[in-house]
């Protein structure tokens, strides 16, 4: 895949090639979407971005690498109070997020979730080809990165060597549960995604047993007490310990060892191993798009548009860094409105745009779809 | 009175006298109250300004001039929806007013209204003196300009010659009513304090006219309904009209010249004169703190801390200005955010100061008053 990163050190190149690379690539049967804006990251930031954008009427792609709208707020804290948002005394990243959404509704944004961004690279015609890992394909005139701490990745499971069975016999995501019926089954994991698979699963795998470094579990107690019932009934296995090692025969994960509280290690024979141990950001292929980028950081070239050193790409949010940043929500609200206006040029080059407030102007109330008072 | 400006032009002279002018001040009853920070102006960002001040435990005094808090929002439009603060798809002023005060109840601001800042002057000891129209004094570390468009002052009435007789005989506001009793009063204007004060003077003074452009009021339609019977009744007179000219006997304003709709001018004998033209905004004192101004705006050193070209003194929100600015509620709010962790040093100068989040702090919650959840 050509990288921004590959590009940028081609100035001079041609890359009129690059639209052919979107067409072989496996999963691009989609058209091209045309649009003025993607932006990368459906946390608050980015869900306010596609406000800021709206009232200037610029309609925007979202992305995101997680399968629901709301980042961060939603993947880390969706039931922990947030005391800091400016005139919302408390409210959960949920409700953030619900709140959000209700916002942006005038503006009908796209979203495209379980997806990251796979590929960015400038076009002959100064907008942005971009690609994302389920083969959805944008020509862009901006971007917006509002990835926060970067796209959330699966934690893996710490054991040398048994990564070599990624997708064969060890999978840290399902997409296709029929795979698993049949087999002999372990579950690593003491989550609601632990749980839930394993009780989908039995049943209908040869055999399941779950396996959690102890017996407390985060998951719904409901949850837990069907999956003990289910073990009283003999028809799944519940172990505490960790996975300290494994075999392999004739190139394929044989087994297993479980090392328990007492010390003592165990061997497990399997077919297939499932992981949920949650979800850990990483900045991901952001890294490689060519941006000045400062302790995992997308470094803004000004505090007037937060745009990046690549023109046409603004970064908002957790994710950016300037002299007195603060990893705040509300910063990346006033980041994400400045934003906004920096990118206005790229998209209406012969406009010149206005500030209007929503208080007291008719053509944002047009806009947000409100009726406009009469003002004496 | 020694003006900062004047101070500033003056950095090698010994300012000692200055508390001796504060005692001489004629209101200056109270004590001088020592604290870690003044915010000038109890708007939307001026009291977010005391919640990001106290999540850093820095207790905050609140200076207004107007009789309320919330600012241009109470006071220009109280009841008109705005849709662009972030997570709250809408409100009105006041709601976002009252939404705020709860939301800053943990840190106990006190509120000093209805007065303005006179002067502020550098003490020897780096801090603050501060005193207003009210003679409230303060001995300060800080300052918070959140000043808005500045101090709300009466509108007042383009009449040559005519503010001779202010306070005197021309009145913009109300302090003692019975100073108008048995006088022979005209009050112009249509809108509620117009129409309140011609309801409770009538019967008191000796005589009442009221005098408005045209025959549509802003006041309450109940006050205008009272105010035609009182008409009807022959207790007072409505007129149509503007002033255009007064005259003076024995250096006394004795009448007023009324030009009505039909383009005739009438002459009005009269006492006094009440004038309710409504409010607007001036920067005032604050032009003469020495303050680096660019068209009625403080130019800010940079965006990382918000403090002005005087050490020790911030602006936020409407009132500053930088490259990329916008006039934006949301934009104060992060400024307030930035300026806070900008003044901590002046306020603890040997503490480190740490970003924490409300949502996992148990010492944020601790200073906020809430329950601190238990994590897993």
């Amino acid at each position: 895949m050509a990288f921004w990163g590959t590009q940028l050190k081609q100035e001079s190149d041609r890359r009129m090639d690059t639209t052919v690379k979107f067409a072989a690539a496996p999963n691009s049967v989609n058209s091209v979407i045309e649009t003025d804006a993607v932006i990368v990251g459906a946390g608050p930031v980015g869900l306010f971005q596609v406000f800021e954008l709206g009232l200037l009427e610029i309609k925007a792609h979202v992305i995101d690498s997680l399968p629901v709208v709301g980042g961060q707020c939603v993947e880390l804290y969706p039931d922990k109070p947030i005391y800091d948002i400016p005139a919302v005394p408390v409210c959960t990243g949920q409700e953030l997020t619900d709140n959000l959404l209700k916002q942006i509704e005038p503006f009908e944004p796209t979203f495209h979730l379980n997806q990251e961004v796979t590929l960015v690279a400038r076009r002959e015609d100064n907008r942005f080809d971009l690609e994302t890992s389920a083969g959805t394909r944008f020509i862009t005139k901006t971007i917006f990165i509002a990835a926060g701490v970067g796209s959330f990745q699966p934690r893996t499971i710490k054991v040398d060597g048994i990564d070599q069975f990624d997708n064969t016999q060890l999978f840290y995501r399902v997409k296709d549960p029929v795979q698993f019926h049949g087999k002999n089954l372990v579950i690593c994991g003491g989550g609601d995604s632990a749980l839930d698979w394993a009780l989908d699963l039995v049943g209908k795998a040869e055999s399941v047993v779950l396996l959690h470094r102890r017996e407390e579990f985060r998951a719904a107690p409901a949850s837990v007490a069907k999956m003990k019932a289910l073990c009283e009934a003999y028809e799944m296995q519940f172990l505490v310990g960790q996975v300290t090692g494994h075999e392999a025969k004739d190139g394929k994960l044989s087994e297993i060892k479980v090392t328990g509280p007492d010390g003592v290690t165990r061997r497990l024979p399997l077919d297939t191993l499932l992981v949920f141990f949650g979800l850990s950001p990483k900045l991901g292929p952001i890294a490689e798009w060519g941006l000045d980028i400062e302790r995992k950081q997308l470094r803004v070239v000004d505090t007037e548009k937060f745009e990046t050193n690549v023109p046409g790409i603004f970064a908002v949010g957790d994710i950016n860094t300037y002299p007195g940043k603060k990893k705040l929500i509300l910063s990346g609200f006033h980041e994400a409105a400045l934003a906004a206006f920096g990118a206005a040029p790229y998209i209406f080059p012969d406009k010149k745009i206005h500030m209007q407030y929503t208080t007291t102007s008719p053509k944002l109330h047009k806009i947000l779809g409100v009726e406009s008072p009469v003002f004496d």
